[in-house]
């Protein structure tokens, strides 16, 4: 038994269902309910407040983290857990520009997740000091920088296309140029190889619902370098972040290191929810797992371009220029992805005609890539997608 | 049966303990673990990606506020759920900064509870813009007032001694002013009768792990006076809060009414474990729950004067000028404390010297109240406190 067999004989995959939408929403653990539950009971219920001490639910922001650390390779003591990549996204850009005061130019790509552009607009907006949010194209972003740039922050896999940058050359050009850089890592975390170390990030960010299957709306979690862990004056300066929480001081004085990123009360049950799912992440190298998702995205697209000939891809063809998703343009994509979905294949859609699959190892084998692309070619091929009820547009697709 | 002794038998309460710690970490409702384990298997585990639809995980933040909102006097749609209170300060206090743009001093007391103070402090210095948080003793907030302050921050029970802001009549003074004004809840909620609308305030925020019993870290809630709502520039601008989120634009265009406080993806495990918890408050109003409360309060007074007189109150005496916690200063409180949670009454310590006792009506009754103030009694007579090991301080307390 392969390991991947193993690692998907842990999860629970609905009857009659391939699940290629993991990139999204990782599917639940079998071993989560029961774990949370036993939190719920045994400490929430039996240890009451004392659970802070004695399930120690106050490390437990700092002990996950160093989990993930290990799957982007960050040492221990640089990544801790909270909040939602929103706010992460906030908390390294304020603290990337109090690094770089002197410069005003926040760069990013203009197929960057529109929260993180989103977050530093209203970020620049309150600061109201003169600052400027610069798109460029994806694949202009080189050619963008200079050294006026305060900070360079990028989305390391494209969420529609897959279009993987390159992180450590990126990162090494624009710190040449005093450039400080971030990485939204939500479509790279437990998808790719990535080694925020080695590849000198200043700042890492990602959420953990997609490939780390942490639930819906699991915590997200930040990277800061140790060289600037204790130069950042914390934006979001929360009590969780202070020196000495339980002092109940007046005066702000951050705490030690990555500590400081932390903001308010842990979300202790959804933290619980995570660290079930990260058991999983313990059986398998990050290695293993790339190696099988290029090997199950390549059969998807070769599958995809023999069957189902109205569509094109929208992806790199090259397995080491992308993440763990493909992406195939066609017209009326949303109304064959809302077919495919009744159809049992659940994939999702971006605007404006990207059908998108996602390719997560640890529960998709090659089986399953055969089986969807055959029901998708059979939504294509009698148009099952061509009635009123797949076209009406819900706010989550 | 009375509806006290009902809601009493809901929650899981460890056998030979007597919590008065609602007032920081509520208990488990014993239907808590079972609608959790339902959420995730049925939902997440069964619907994957679709459940944000088919079991509206998107518009929980929207549905539970609406609930949050019948126990504090708010209107439906002016409250949503989401984050930490940490994080509802920044977005309360960076709207109202907004709404009065020509002044620049935020006025607190300084008896709020600090992540309040630490977090204006962090947001007025990345606005670095000649803003001031400016703080008074608690009795003097009134006398504080003046034309030049923007913003009133004020928690309305202070969370060491319990005593009770009049929340209606500094609202008018302040508002007569020109000051706009934001009541922090997070001792309010659950346990005095609130009434925002009545009150006139512009903004409320709160927490619902305490007397709302949603569990460890469970997610804050945010009210926003219905005619600001529209006016408010989001300063933690997340996709959620975003008027299309899953149009995917590149700019930020804030949603309507109260949608627009909503910063990331929604918690929704935390949302689920919180929703059980509100089942319970739906059978009782908050009129017999303040009743009952001050009741139980008194009965406390009474008897710790009896029977503990190396103790003095630090409370006020009149039920109607505090909150639901009583608290009584003793030197050695800290070890008290201690010893006192190991003889099976758990309260809790708060610095300089403050035994601190919450009654929660639900789960607590009068013959909770005089037990432990008999195990009190027999830890201070027999200086029970007056051994090494319960003076080792630990972080949380």
């Amino acid at each position: 038994m392969s390991i991947f067999s193993k690692t998907k004989s842990m999860f629970h995959l609905p009857e009659g269902v391939i699940y290629l939408d993991g990139n999204s929403l990782g599917p639940l653990p079998k071993a989560t309910p029961d774990h949370v539950s036993n939190m719920l009971t045994k400490e929430w219920g039996d240890l009451l407040i004392t659970g802070w001490n004695k399930a120690d639910w106050m490390g437990q922001p700092s002990r996950i983290g160093d989990r993930i650390g290990k799957l982007i390779g960050a040492p221990s003591g640089s990544v801790v857990m909270g909040d939602t990549l929103s706010i992460k996204v906030y908390q390294a850009v304020a603290s990337a520009l109090d690094l770089n005061k002197s410069r005003k130019i926040v760069l990013s790509d203009n197929g960057n997740f529109p929260t993180d552009l989103y977050m530093v607009d209203g970020l620049l907006k309150s600061l109201d000091n003169g600052h400027e949010l610069r798109l460029a194209d994806p694949e202009k972003v080189e050619a963008a920088l200079n050294e006026d740039i305060a900070v360079l922050m990028l989305t390391e896999v494209d969420y529609r296309t897959g279009r993987k940058h390159d992180m450590k050359a990126l990162t090494a050009k624009a710190q040449a140029l005093g450039i400080i850089v971030i990485w939204d890592l939500a479509h790279s975390a437990g998808a790719v190889e990535v080694d925020v170390a080695a590849c000198n990030a200043d700042f890492a960010i990602g959420c953990t619902y997609k490939y780390l299957n942490g639930g819906p709306g699991a915590p997200a979690f930040i990277y800061v370098a140790p060289k600037h862990q204790e130069k950042i004056r914390p934006a979001l300066s929360g009590w969780l972040g202070h020196e000495a929480p339980f002092a109940f001081d007046i005066d702000y004085r951050p705490g030690a290191g990555i500590e400081r990123m932390r903001v308010g009360t842990p979300p202790v049950i959804a933290l619980a929810a995570l660290e079930s799912s990260l058991d999983i992440w313990d059986m398998v190298t990050m290695k293993e797992v790339r190696q099988k998702s290029i090997e199950l995205c390549d059969l998807f697209i070769a599958q995809v371009e023999q069957h189902c000939p109205s569509l094109s891809l929208n992806s790199p063809r090259e397995g080491t220029n992308r993440g763990s998703q493909i992406t195939f343009k066609f017209d009326d994509g949303y109304a064959a992805m809302q077919a495919l979905v009744a159809h049992g294949v659940i994939g999702d859609f971006r605007a404006p005609n990207n059908m998108r699959f996602g390719f997560t190892p640890l529960y998709i084998d090659e089986g399953d890539v055969v089986a969807a692309v055959k029901i998708l070619a059979n939504v294509l091929d009698n148009k099952l997608w061509d009635k009123p009820e797949y076209n009406q547009r819900s706010r989550v697709t």
